[in-house]
């Protein structure tokens, strides 16, 4: 019973005095994340009275746990559909507020002499804003529900998948020391790859179990599974080398597709809430106000960055991408700020070493500055959007107004009761054969992955290691025919496609059916031939020699033949249970 | 980021498992308890195929946490006022059954040939039943609003107190090794003494910071103030040497009396139901199977003399107290087994090292057994009360229903709107000094507990030592003054009351009034002086030398007159501050 003592003493501290600071906080009409930052300033090492931590470890280590809770959440709150509605608005609002602040952040750090890792590291620092701090502002001024809160939202979602991908580049960079463009390419491709395989996965595994738990009606049952996919999924992204903040994110953006996700929210939120306190609380452990009067003038000038920059960078996207002035300020005025995400890529460059000391603080205290302005300016932008609308010469204004109209004129009409065109019907074979490669791409690369672990197993039953390879070969192409099957049932409806369109009888004359059919025919051969070379490259250290390949492949033809249609059967079921599982949610 | 992954990786082991075990268990439809002990003794080092825990430590301390929320759960779920109104049944059956309970586990343990200390924690760990367990079981079975459940849960709440008092006095007879009758009574005076303080300052402060926190309507701020205040409690309960299980459980009352309670136990439920499983979980990582063997047979007998012990003891203290048969056989079987609080204690021996090793695992075992019988024994019950009374001679069941008989003439007939008697005043009065004698005796209690760390901090400012303790004691003084104040006026009244009755006009005659005026003086000012030599006990440490201790009082007696108004009028004004909370508590 005793041996833990300290570690309470710890909590007590931490939630004692995050509990009074932020009812503090909230009598001055702050947020209450400043006083989760501030408790942490007063318990830390560099301020009197002293000490009143024992066990620092342990406490980032809850700090760490929410990390996990608040990314859980934001995945929770993000959704496909919703992003569709918001759509391309949101993308480029979101790309230019990213891509613009990378640079100034970037420049700015050059300009203070710091050393480059430094300042690619204080450019992601101001690219995303911060979820946390804008759904608590806009709430509090009671504007959640209007059609530029909608618009910010969706500009967050993006930010946030740009941000994880920030994550995992920054990381790649900070290991190999710099970013040659094939490695990024390659990067994100694997990145996007896994994400779109274990959403898909995900999204067919875990909203069924979850309905089944959450049938039975206990929510200790529901809460117990949640977390157990949570941080099971996390140590899986872990051991894959991707971060746990990637993980959590994506385990809750395939909860989102449950059913049962309002009562998931429920459940959830009191461990956020309680370990996100602890988390803001260890930003403010390491937070050491001496580097903060060094470094006033810096914090100066990335503050006032981070507000015009984003304000103008993300309202010129926003207005770019077709919506009125107002609503371009409003959205600009309410991201100018940085928060969580901020934390995450600066204590990224601690762990990893690659940063140096000051840019933690810094970003914290610019942190802690453009949250205090952020609803000030909320509240600010429809008086200066008046005031700036009255001032611009006519000039300027017309030019606005013309850019507006004819974006208008670009549009497509939303077209009503139109049937599938040609192109949908291509698009969605297209989106299908990929979504497919992707999966016999991820067994592939999995396969050669798990082969580290497998072929040590393997070797006591098989000496030979050529017939190790083999087995886990075939194997892997087993888990894969319903997929590859799929593959080349889509490539022929394509190619026929293909093969009625190309081929005009006005043209083509009596050899049209031939043509047809040779194109009909062929297409589907030469890509299978593809897919097998990008199998084969993807699965190179296990690829058994040519002689037994040979040997496999035409075992595993003959027996997609006898298992066609058990094939067809299954991979139908299983893209059943997937759209399904989409409805369902759409319906509550 | 990554410094923390091997704990996430144990919480990932752990929740996985947990929730597979659970889902599975809760279709073998057995309890999610013995799920979450299966699957600790799945992830354990004792069983195959390796161990699945790598900081051991970090999730002992996390499953910690899970105790002080479960305590602080049934905290919350206690109430004075459920208490009073099952009230002397439910105390005559659970100081029925935990007597008989300690008795025969201390006379099992000796017939073994195990230690003394052995014999007397398993006597405890048999003694309290499992809260967790029968509000399950009877929320299964669809009987918790039955008239006997609300019996079985008064009976769970006198149980919890006098397992607390147990954890406490188990704590002073490991130390000292012996339970002499003096300490047991000034060990259990003084817990009794810091329950009676602590509640009243708590349910005086707790309620109303909450209540203003709440208004907020921010969950996240209520959840953090709620756990600081937990937290710091448990904290300070530690400091004084308790055990934090009871702090947590001593909060959660205080919280109880919170007009919130509905919203707080939604905030915790969450942390509550997460920690405990890892607690469960935690249990079974600590189960050796091999010790199970090796111990089965005294295992059978003490899983048999739970049930059958529990059944005879609670069920005769329910018939004993007045209820029927039926009611009384069922409650027996409700409570016929153990749970959270016997591996409370089992854990509290092994940290304090006076139990030997094999005793927890007997414990864990022991409680999964009773655990499985308990719904069919519920169910049993009803069918074996009818046959048993078929099956009785009609001699016995003659003398069970005179006993019933004599003992509903005994009882007071419920008299109407009789106005208050001379006998509850006097018991009104009693209570009032009693409290404030409580309060004054805690603040000098605490005063001379405090010097350790208040003399050192003097010191630099007074050298002399004496005049050090003139400062602390007047400190102590003055902050009783509006006690002691209370304690006098109420003495008065007393002694009022007293000089009326005792004094009788055809008896003293002409000396009547003279007489009355003797006592009514002379009472107070005797009580005052037995206070005085009370608080010099307390404060022997602290006590300034006499000539010091003349002048304090003079100028403590000044002060009094001088600030007698103000004294009353805070003293009221805190009497009806906690009449109210309790009156909140009691609408909502």
């Amino acid at each position: 019973m005793h041996q833990g003592i300290g570690f309470i003493q710890d909590l007590a501290v931490v939630m004692a005095i995050a509990g009074i600071v932020t009812v503090l906080f909230h009598r001055l009409k702050q947020p209450v994340v400043l006083g989760y930052i501030a408790a942490g300033v007063i318990i830390g090492p560099y301020t009197p009275p002293f000490q009143l931590i024992h066990d620092e470890q342990t406490i980032q280590t809850m700090g760490e746990l929410g990390v996990v809770f608040l990314m859980f959440s934001l995945g929770l709150e993000f959704s496909l559909r919703k992003l569709f509605q918001v759509g391309a608005t949101a993308i480029v609002a979101a790309l230019s507020e990213i891509v613009v602040m990378l640079w100034i952040g970037y420049e700015i750090g050059r300009a203070f002499g710091w050393a480059v890792m430094d300042s690619l590291f204080l450019g992601a620092i101001l690219a995303i804003s911060s979820t946390t701090i804008i759904v608590k502002a806009l709430a509090d001024l009671g504007v959640k529900r209007e059609p530029f809160a909608q618009l910010v939202f969706g500009i967050l979602i993006v930010e946030d998948i740009l941000g994880i991908a920030m994550l995992v580049l920054l990381g790649g960079i900070a290991q190999t020391g710099e970013l040659s463009p094939g490695i990024a390419f390659v990067t994100l491709g694997k990145l996007l790859l896994f994400m779109t395989v274990s959403l898909l996965a995900g999204i067919l595994v875990v909203p069924r179990v979850l309905g089944y738990v959450a049938r039975v009606g206990s929510d200790e049952m529901l809460l117990v599974s949640v977390l157990g996919f949570c941080f099971g999924f996390c140590l899986l992204v872990v051991k894959l080398d991707y971060s746990i903040a990637l993980g959590a994110f994506l385990i809750g953006a395939i909860m989102a597709e449950s059913r049962h996700l309002q009562r998931i929210e429920h459940l959830v939120a009191p461990l956020r809430d309680a370990f996100s306190a602890i988390f803001f609380v260890t930003i403010g452990l390491m937070l050491n106000p001496l580097v903060l009067v060094d470094y006033a003038w810096p914090i100066a000038v990335i503050s006032l960055a981070v507000v015009f920059g984003k304000l103008v960078s993300c309202g010129l996207g926003t207005f770019l991408a077709g919506r009125d002035g107002r609503t371009a300020m409003r959205v600009g005025m309410t991201v100018s700020q940085i928060g969580e995400f901020s934390f995450i890529i600066a204590s990224l460059g601690l762990t990893l070493k690659v940063t140096s000391g000051f840019l933690y603080p810094i970003a914290v205290t610019v942190s802690a500055i453009t949250t205090l302005t952020t609803p000030y300016l909320i509240r600010f932008a429809d008086p200066l959007s008046r005031r700036l609308a009255h001032a611009m010469p006519p000039s300027v204004s017309n030019v606005f107004g013309m850019y507006s109209q004819w974006l208008r004129c670009l549009m497509p009409r939303s077209s009503g009761t139109q049937g599938p065109t040609l192109f949908s019907l291509t698009r969605r074979i297209v989106v299908q054969v990929a979504v497919n490669l992707a999966l016999v791409s991820a067994i592939f690369i999995g396969a050669s992955y798990g082969a580290r672990y497998a072929l040590p197993l393997l070797a006591s039953w098989v000496p030979d290691e050529r017939i190790q390879r083999v087995v886990l070969w075939s194997a892997a192409l087993l888990l894969a025919i319903p997929f590859l099957v799929a593959v080349w049932r889509k490539t022929q409806s394509l190619a026929l496609l293909l093969a009625e369109v190309s081929v005009q009888p006005e043209k083509a004359g009596r050899f049209t059916r031939a043509l047809r059919h040779a194109i009909a025919e062929l297409v589907p051969a030469v890509s299978m031939i593809g897919v097998f070379v990008l199998v084969a490259a993807l699965s190179g250290t296990i690829l058994p020699p040519t002689g037994f390949l040979i040997g496999v492949l035409v075992c595993a033809a003959v027996l997609t033949m006898l298992l066609w249609r058990w094939c067809v059967k299954i991979h139908a079921s299983m893209q059943i249970a997937l759209r399904e599982t989409f409805d369902e949610g759409q319906d509550s």
